[in-house]
């Protein structure tokens, strides 16, 4: 199975570096950067205008939608790409409020990435003083779940523990209540299999430029289930989710299609990486992808616990509960992820004390785990982490 | 003075091709393409997630904001890039509206562009129905402010006719009254002598893939005037334009400058075209622009007017009162705009009947003005433009 999964060789990975960060920025893949060549010296720049036309320009962010839509279960024609999955969360939250006129609560839990929550305040702020974000612990937003929410906004895995959520029951508990139901799939996307349409959810939001490598700053995507999205007012009302955008109407008609959710002119070069990038995807069966993740995961705990007693797990130790990361509690962990990284071993850190290592199966074997386990314990047995260099923050980390 | 300003060789323009359409998508200068390809490689490539710190890419939208203030008269720190033009218009209004609790109108004219007019109806759908977008006759603006008017909206130079507004007059107006002023200089960075903190609006807003280059969908800016940013709440709350975005706080306080109206992961590679973009404006005075511009669009107008009696100028006769672009009305001016594309002279077409033509002194000369009239001219004369293949439409025009 991982013999035709994993393809190292389609990666521009530095040589002897081993990436455990794939969960927040994924490595190039190497037919990306001939295509944004392409992309700028052929389309943009022989083509110029007519590029939008006869380069596909305008059709990008839906035919780079429909196969971001194949990873997670979507059909063809729910998902388009566009601006950041901050404004696509602000998209979603804003159209599930407006399905949900009589309600005031939006429900999120506190392992949701800030983002998600500051854009719903943010939200709440803008429309009113009377509706309310709600913020559970994970474990409790079940429970939480009554006729007084109208959408329940969740980030399935938790970007500082791996801690998964169950779609299923959660969404089944939203819908039994009224609610409307909006996954984030940030860290989901590429890295597990996932079926929306089987869910049943309204929307979900995700990002590319993690486990599906789009590169930095790649867009975000949204999915709306394709029954709801005549329902939806686009807050965010831009010109090309107008239904003709080209005919410049002075009123806003929106698009009878997913295209609603488009606002403004896409980032045509930036998608263009994406678009190459999303090649290494070609075949692959995400249900392959988890059970080597699972795999990579499992054989990493089982050495760092081995092997470096000072580290803690922070990830839940049930693999079924589990994303494609894993996170270690240590109290010197920014300094021994510095000296993690400077030896060529990357992963990240999370405050207050969680080194993050995310797996990859495409261009991760047990051989690197193992690997970077041994870089890992010889930090840690020879207190490598304690020299003052090391202790150096960064701006982002 | 158009011996320095023509600067034809750092275009990558295509031989034989005459473009006045740099209005609506600017072509590529030749620094880009070996740019992106680092950005790509290297950047990307070999420092995976660390470029984030040591490739800058964090303080890539304030940086190359900056750059973008030089052009139109802000200072450093007061212009960040991202996200689209609908984005930034949209913040820009919400933060006015909060600025105006007790008035209930946003003003804008049937000369701005529609999406403009779209996101405002869309906020205005978000927050409460008791707001209003009033929409008036580009001449009726400065009538119509009143004390009921929280915010003016305007587009400086017109899409279509490229009349242009008097920002100074119509800001002052605006701060008589008690309102915000909003100006959209889409179709005016890069191309006029711009000056928002001598006007002394409060916020501007414009796309950078016209005048300045930046590519197809580079990002957009917004400048809000120094003592305000302060006072200016963002309603889409983005983890980037958190004070400390790094912190991970479950709750949302905005940075004390620029950054507050960042909002999620930003476009590096995009903007890394942009950025490279802007090197072909380092030493341009925009005053040698707007000379120069006038003189080719006089000229334009002038040899039109005397040669092709079919058509019928749509822009304001005086330059002053014109952008960089000058637009003629003709029955059949789809066909003829196709027409003179196939003949390799590209301007564009916005219906009913307007062919449009933009004035870009960087990469055009008066050779190159009286060329395309001759083409033009021909395509007129011998009705060339009523060959059916010229009928056909595009999805954009």
């Amino acid at each position: 199975m991982s013999e035709t999964l994993l393809r190292k060789d389609r990666f521009a990975l530095p040589e002897g570096l081993i990436y455990l960060d794939g969960n927040s920025l994924g490595p190039l893949p190497r037919s990306v950067s001939a295509h944004v060549t392409e992309v700028v010296q052929q389309q943009w720049g022989e083509r110029l205008i007519r590029g939008w036309n006869d380069a596909g320009w305008m059709a990008q962010p839906g035919r780079v939608g429909d196969r971001v839509g194949r990873l997670i279960g979507a059909p063809p024609g729910s998902v388009v790409l566009g601006d950041t999955l901050s404004i696509k969360v602000y998209q979603a939250l804003a159209a599930a409020l407006a399905m949900r006129p009589e309600r005031r609560v939006i429900l999120s839990d506190s392992g949701n990435f800030p983002t998600d929550l500051y854009m719903a305040q943010g939200l709440i702020d803008t429309v009113d003083k009377e509706h309310t974000l709600r913020i559970v612990e994970p474990e409790a937003v079940a429970d939480a779940i009554d006729d007084s929410v109208a959408v329940v906004m969740l980030t399935q895995v938790d970007y500082r523990t791996g801690r998964l959520h169950d779609m299923d029951t959660i969404t089944q508990a939203t819908h039994d209540a009224g609610a409307i139901s909006l996954w984030d799939l940030a860290h989901s996307a590429g890295a597990l299999p996932i079926d929306v349409q089987g869910v049943g959810c309204e929307f979900a939001v995700g990002c590319t430029y993690k486990y599906l490598n789009g590169g930095p700053g790649a867009p975000a995507f949204v999915y709306v289930k394709p029954d709801t999205i005549e329902r939806v007012t686009p807050a965010l009302a831009g010109w090309l989710g107008h239904d003709a955008p080209f005919a410049f109407d002075a009123h806003y008609r929106p698009a009878m299609s997913i295209e609603r959710l488009r606002v403004g002119t896409p980032p045509v070069i930036q998608t263009s990486a994406l678009e190459a990038a999303l090649d290494v995807w070609d075949g692959v069966d995400m249900a392959d992808v988890r059970a080597a993740s699972i795999r990579l995961s499992e054989r990493f705990i089982q050495e760092v616990e081995a092997r470096c007693p000072a580290l803690t797990l922070a990830s839940p130790r049930d693999s079924a509960r589990r994303g494609s990361q894993v996170s270690f509690a240590f109290e010197h962990g920014y300094q021994a992820m510095q000296a993690l990284i400077e030896a060529n071993v990357i992963g990240d850190f999370r405050a207050p004390d969680l080194m993050r290592f995310g797996f990859t199966p495409l261009y991760l074997d047990e051989q690197d785990v193992v690997a970077a386990v041994d870089v890992l314990q010889t930090i840690l047995d020879t207190e490598r982490w304690a020299e003052p260099r090391f202790a150096v923050r960064n701006t982002v980390t």
